[in-house]
């Protein structure tokens, strides 16, 4: 049987747009002679649908859709949709995430996702009722075993530590599948890619199965999905792969074993570059924009984000914004313009002493014979916030913020300035790995300064300062803040790990439990590591645990 | 037996400090003649953890208060922790949400929570493990069926359609529970006090068996808990009553069906005031702020927030702060006058005019000829939200922002404006109510002007600008407002409902669904509805369902 793996990129509630590139890409993979498309979870309204789930007209418009694509379909399929199920008693939500396959004009086959993820960025339990069991499904010369996306992450062969008792594809096995497919809408994280085919490997060994995995491709939200789709043959090899964060079409036939093999960027780094690409045009678009701005302070993660910006959107699209202050220094102007001319995009130099010495004068008859301190300090950088801001209103164009996740993380940064925006792209990005995409996107040519990258990070915010006054390095504050917020380990447990003293990792500790009420209110942001701040990482503001 | 419901105010996270409560309470509850104290929900680490509960080191020192609890109880007590629990081979996360019996300088019985809550701002399911079974437990006179919160709100006899199949009071009382105790942190909202009282006496009338309810009481975050704990004796009379929004204890003796009956506020809008009141009061200090700032702009919202302010930490810890602008009234800046005097507090004026000429000396040459806009209005607001930000830096005030949930709802409101400060105090109250609000301030004396409730609401952000101009009347917005996000209704109910026009329901709904971007970066706010607005409804942004 020949199968294509359709790999595209919803938008969530965008129901007609979905069906118009499911059945495109339906037709190319009759055209080319696939017996069966498998196309990724919930690809009729999109993942991750979030509280649209809760509304019945939502529910019922996918539902239609499942039932008009049916009616259209070149040839069999396997979509991801929202469905009804049974409930006991009258208790549940009544509804499961389902994968269904398509043929003859109607739905012929539906399961249920089993294993529903309730952990990061996922709360498949707060919305969907779990299958109580796994059927097969004979279809053509194969009896498929079909399951969604968290049904293949729990391996006992794979996993030290499971998290479900269950396990759908052992289940499936039983009963005699002889292909393994899985469609998931599983988010990029950073070396995930590799991780994924390895489980999926020790799952076609163990079982002795092939196995065909579609995946969601492209950025919703603070999402964003890298497809990378692939068929595994029952001996563990890749016979067929789509390519990463672009919507493909690759064949895998299940009796020859063969398939279609296309690139992907190899190194991690070029693949977390390409995913912030991905999450920027698509949350910028998907949001209706075209345009952006980005405020150039002469530092390394505003050059990073612009450079971003303009692969994502194209250099017509973005506006670099140059907003000098009192401690701005004349290399960080230059570095500024410097930058944007590499990337050919417009640069606005809009100044911000005549509107902060008109606060401080207003502000004076309140604050007296005070010092200046950390006040002065955000009044400069919320003036840049409102500059971009003011542009973002009267010229249509969203505002990409520029704040990595060092800074995020013990709340160096402004709320209301440095923070204000629509997207933050690297928010998720520690600052030594700014560095690492710095030296990526100078590969080919200089575009970000040697000087930005050279010179000590400061937010010239007053005279002399640097980042280093403030916090401890950032090599050491990195290893800190991976092993304490991803890691979940305790400032004892770092201590003893890198030999930093352990008052230095409370203090760091205690300065991330602490900002939690300035990323309360940051812009959504691109996730790309294993815990990104944001919705899936709830946290209480008012508390005192010390860590 | 007599049985003290022992409700206090617990901080998340504050292990010394809410244990030292516990233990102040036992001993009181001794004294009294009590047999057995009955304390809240997670009452040692304090209701809502979240993503704590990740954290090793939270869970162990949650179990160490546990141990030295049960050694330095005066009289024997029920407590809430977060418990170890058997895993399936080694899956799940291996901890439940529990009730612990602790007696004799020990632990001497423990249940799980059987129904885990994973709707609006709960997500129990992300971090607990159910109770498999329940089990009763006979201590002194009695056979006590332990049940936590949610175990107790699924009784087939009162709701019409129930959540979860199992029912742990049923199961319960099929082992001869002779005392029904529920231990709860179940957060206010309006009218859940009737609902909660008549469910209880529900399930007192059909098994009759007395209940002893005991809440956790105060704020924490956006959730604010009313305690008022009961106990109700078998014929379904509300034999105990604790106070509303204050620790409490009071004791009810199973032998008799006698306790005691401490007042409550009976109307809800005195309720819902005392609500707005604990959750300012407990956000401020138990983030450890002792002073406040509201920026009075002579319209009713800050004014009831000023007011509420007031009553919560004091006229002392309440700053007003007047920012006169080129379109603020004559009467909206003696308005601001008046409530400050009225309120006694301390009132700064702040004009804006000369940095919002700054601001557009400096923009004019990036914006030429264009015409003022929206964007010259959010500038106003921007300058505000700064000049209080500036002064909290400045000071150490938290701000406290003053928008209301219709105005949130449409987006009817400035990102980084109006919109900053660390609690939103009113952002859950729909204008009408805020009206409400207000003339339940004004019942002893005029606190709030009557200029300010009679005239026509307005941003004063343009000339002669009104809400009305932008927004259907408030009482039509307020109801659709309620029927959309509350009830979860569609336009085209709303409209057949209401008699409302169609167009007029969807673009409001379109509104609604599209301000989400705002929302997202929106200061924390204290949920007194069914569904507020924040953590507990995820809502996607890059979306284009048309609802």
């Amino acid at each position: 049987m020949k199968i294509a793996l359709a790999q595209f990129n919803p938008t969530v509630g965008d129901f007609a747009g979905n069906t118009t590139r499911i059945l495109a890409l339906a037709q190319r993979a009759k055209e080319r002679g696939a017996d069966l498309a498998v196309f990724s979870e919930l690809c009729i309204c999109g993942y991750l649908p979030q509280d649209l789930l809760e509304r019945p007209a939502f529910i019922e418009r996918n539902l239609k859709e499942l039932k008009q694509l049916a009616a259209k379909l070149a040839l069999p399929a396997i979509v991801g949709f929202v469905g009804k199920t049974k409930t006991k008693n009258g208790t549940g939500s009544g509804i499961a995430n389902k994968a269904a396959l398509l043929s003859g004009g109607k739905v012929v086959f539906e399961q249920s996702k089993m294993l529903l993820p309730t952990y990061d960025v996922f709360d498949e339990s707060r919305y969907f009722q779990p299958a109580t069991e796994q059927k097969t499904f004979e279809f053509g010369s194969e009896k498929l075993g079909i399951t969604i996306c968290e049904d293949v992450w729990n391996d006992k062969n794979f996993w030290a530590v499971r998290r479900y008792d269950r396990d759908p594809v052992t289940e499936l096995v039983g009963q005699g599948t002889t292909v393994l497919i899985n469609i998931s809408a599983s988010p990029y994280t950073i070396d995930k890619r590799a991780l994924r085919v390895d489980m999926l490997r020790s799952i076609a060994l163990s079982h002795q199965l092939p196995i065909v995995y579609v995946n969601q491709v492209g950025g919703n939200d603070s999402l964003i999905f890298d497809g990378a789709s692939e068929a595994l043959t029952l001996d563990g090899k890749v016979a067929a792969q789509a390519a990463a964060f672009e919507e493909d079409l690759v064949l895998f036939d299940t009796a020859t074993g063969q398939g279609e093999i296309h690139g992907q960027p190899p190194e991690e780094i070029a693949y977390a570059y390409r995913a912030l690409v991905q999450g920027t045009r698509d949350y910028v678009h998907k949001c209706r924009f075209e345009k952006t701005l980005v405020g150039l302070s002469g530092g390394i993660d505003s050059a990073v984000v612009a450079a971003i910006a303009v692969d994502a959107l194209g250099a017509e699209n973005v506006l670099g914004v140059s907003m000098p202050g009192p401690f701005s220094s004349q290399g960080s102007k230059a570095d500024a313009q410097a930058v944007a001319q590499n990337l050919g995009i417009e640069l606005k130099t809009i100044p911000i002493s005549a509107v902060f010495d008109a606060y401080r004068a207003t502000l004076k008859p309140v604050f007296g014979a005070r010092k200046p301190d950390v006040t002065e300090e955000n009044i400069q950088a919320r003036i840049r916030g409102n500059y971009l801001m003011a542009l973002s209103n009267k010229f249509g164009s969203m505002v990409l913020s520029t704040g990595n996740k060092s800074e995020l993380a013990v709340g160096y940064c402004t709320l209301y300035g440095d923070m204000a925006g629509g997207l933050a792209v690297i928010s998720d990005v520690p600052k030594l790995m700014v560095y690492e995409l710095a030296k990526f996107i100078n590969r080919q040519k200089e575009i970000i300064p040697r000087a930005t990258i050279e010179k000590p990070p400061s937010a010239e915010l007053r005279a002399n300062q640097k980042d280093e006054d403030s916090l401890p390095p950032y090599d050491v504050l990195d290893r800190i803040l991976k092993a304490y917020i991803e890691d979940l380990r305790s400032p004892q447990e770092i201590a003893d790990k890198y030999g930093f003293e352990l008052k230095l990792v409370r203090e760091i500790a205690l300065l991330v439990d602490r900002s939690e009420y300035k990323r309360k209110q940051a812009a959504p942001g691109l996730k790309i590591t294993s815990r990104a701040f944001g919705f899936g990482r709830p946290f209480p503001i008012a508390q005192r645990f010390i860590p």
